[in-house]
């Protein structure tokens, strides 16, 4: 079998000896004669996953004793883009439009009420993060995203605001050092740093609950879930127990502070070989490049077969952009070691000499 | 390592080469040199998982070709008690409360119209399945659960109604041979019959859609999942992909005919020593019994502490009753092996020489 180099943006490589782990679970989960797959949710085997996945998700970011409550919920982000606005929106919320996802979270949130879009990169098919807007201070929160999957771009900074801060972190949480208590409510799908698809990681700071006055059907409310330690109903168990696996992973590696180093040092190849090679050329405006997901296209269109075929043929995975943007699209996740990126920058540069 | 016999009542026992399929496709799926929780939703390889999972799941109830849809959703049978009665419910609704989850299903409705409880067995702790009741004709729906996990009361007619009629088949879902086309809507929790926990499978006819007034946020819009396929976003990946190694395990073993034979041994065994021997009593009403949980109850409560050791030394797990019930209930699903009943009986024997 030809070792493969995963990029693909979501779901996404893992470690693997979390593979290892999460395919033994299968067959014998903790030595109990039993899988994973076939023990009740209420078991304490699993009560205890359950209770680690959400004190060591809060535990990553530094968020202990602070007021949050960590839950994995079903549903994926897109569950998030409607349940933040069904509970915390009034009368009328701030929206930063980045990109896709941004775009679908407004979408949903005008459903309940008014929606602020207080700035947009639409102007540029999402290539920049817009800066120097103003949230109103009369919105009942703010709403970002940290980093745009699709279009490559990632904010940097989040100015504190007064207002509730709430952020879509599917695709870097967890990737880098931040203070993470600016935010009040911080959501992501698994399926890039944490896990495989089929949880969401929600952490709340309790106190912005409870301030809507609409009624809330009970799994769509987040004082329910909070009441049951994220057990109302059957939670994810195997997906839940995967992102377990992978979040000792990263704390064994040196948590946060460590993936941000790798992830750093990852981005800059890449995005030094992008700027060197005349071949490419970046998508996202250079200061608001993402660590996570490179986006690139070739500078001569028709070199695109023979580039295609040069990195399929090293065993190259999940490279093609999306469709909103085209070229390509490296998505360098926690878990993609660094010599699969050198394996890239090489195929660029055997097109190079090759072209 | 000892034996287990796992009566669980969900998640519960899958096919033991259900469990190596599914620990195999961690460490490489179909040969790609990739794990399945590392592969994009989106793959090939995935999307045709997700095609033949939602066939199957229709030709394994005699759907195929009349108009229904399947979809393999987030958020378990509990969210599906808000979408029905978020996409159905326009003024008024109809309910046979038969138990703990007929009861919830029937708070959510609430939140959407008017619900008319046409029948309740809550008067004997819902032993038994209430009859001859009457369903109004001018309600937008019908709904029932067609197994009581927790009680172990189970549906044996479904009367034709002129409504849309609506059934959680969380519990009992391809055990038993039925004319399903009798249901406009069907949904079930996979972590049962189907798989593991993180999925929901939904079959719904589409002409009982789009009669309701209000907007519905497109997550929770059946016509969403449909038009999208059940890929709107991110799917649970690897749940769906065990649902669909046990279907193709049915399917192989001889379908849901082949099931109901076995499931009938299998609770005919349990329920006659349940009668026979002088220490155990059954809970439901014999009519109304649950081929997949059989509750039961000591005689004489002082035998507790012996009865428990007794089959936990035998490698029995599973067997305490909902708190709601006390007592024991034995969840037999298609995949327990027959000899795990047989195992169960003798130990109640045991008791009884030793009592
Ligand atoms: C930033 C961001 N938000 C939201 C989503 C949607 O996630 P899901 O498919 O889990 O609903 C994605 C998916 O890639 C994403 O990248
Ligand atoms: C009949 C029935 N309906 C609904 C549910 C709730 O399912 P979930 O936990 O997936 O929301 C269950 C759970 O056991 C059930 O047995
Ligand atoms: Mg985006
Ligand atoms: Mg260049
Ligand atoms: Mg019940
Ligand atoms: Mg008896």
């Amino acid at each position: 079998m030809m070792k493969k180099y995963n990029f693909s943006a979501g779901p996404c490589i893992l470690p693997q000896e979390v593979f290892q782990e999460a395919s033994q679970a299968i067959l014998d989960f903790n030595n109990s004669g039993l899988s994973i797959l076939e023990i009740s949710h209420r078991s304490a085997d699993f009560v205890s996953v359950m209770e680690e996945a959400r004190n060591l998700s809060l535990k990553l970011l530094g968020l202990e004793n602070k007021g949050y409550k960590a839950l994995f919920l079903q549903g994926g982000a897109s569950m998030q883009f409607l349940m933040t606005a069904y509970n915390l929106l009034e009368k009328k919320a701030a929206y930063l439009n980045t990109g896709t996802w941004a775009t679908k979270a407004i979408k949903e949130a005008k459903f309940f009420g008014e929606v602020v879009e207080v700035a947009s990169s639409k102007d540029k098919n999402f290539n920049y993060i817009p800066k120097n807007y103003k949230v109103p201070t009369d919105a009942d929160y703010f709403h970002c995203t940290s980093n745009n999957t699709i279009f490559g771009t990632q904010m940097k900074e989040f100015s504190s605001v007064a207002i509730p801060l709430v952020c879509d972190m599917s695709s870097d949480i967890f990737s880098r050092e931040m203070d993470f208590s600016k935010f009040d409510m911080i959501y992501a799908g698994a399926q890039k740093n944490m896990g495989p698809a089929g949880t969401t990681l929600v952490i709340i700071k309790e106190d912005i609950l409870g301030k809507v006055s609409r009624e809330i059907p009970s799994m769509l409310n987040y004082k329910t879930h909070i009441e049951k330690d994220s057990m109302f109903n059957t939670p994810a168990v195997y997906a839940v127990y995967v992102s377990l696996l992978t979040m000792r992973w990263m704390d064994r590696k040196g948590g946060v502070k460590a993936m941000e180093e790798l992830n750093n040092k990852k981005a800059a190849l890449l995005y030094s070989e992008i700027d060197r090679n005349e071949l490419f050329k970046g998508y996202a405006e250079k200061e608001d490049r993402s660590t996570m997901n490179a986006t690139f296209n070739l500078t001569d269109e028709s070199l695109k077969d023979r580039f295609d075929e040069l990195w399929k043929a090293e065993g190259i995975n999940g490279l093609n952009g999306h469709r909103s943007v085209g070229g390509y699209r490296a998505s360098m996740y926690n878990a993609l070691p660094p010599h699969s990126v050198t394996t890239l920058v090489e195929v660029m540069q055997e097109l190079e000499r090759k072209a």
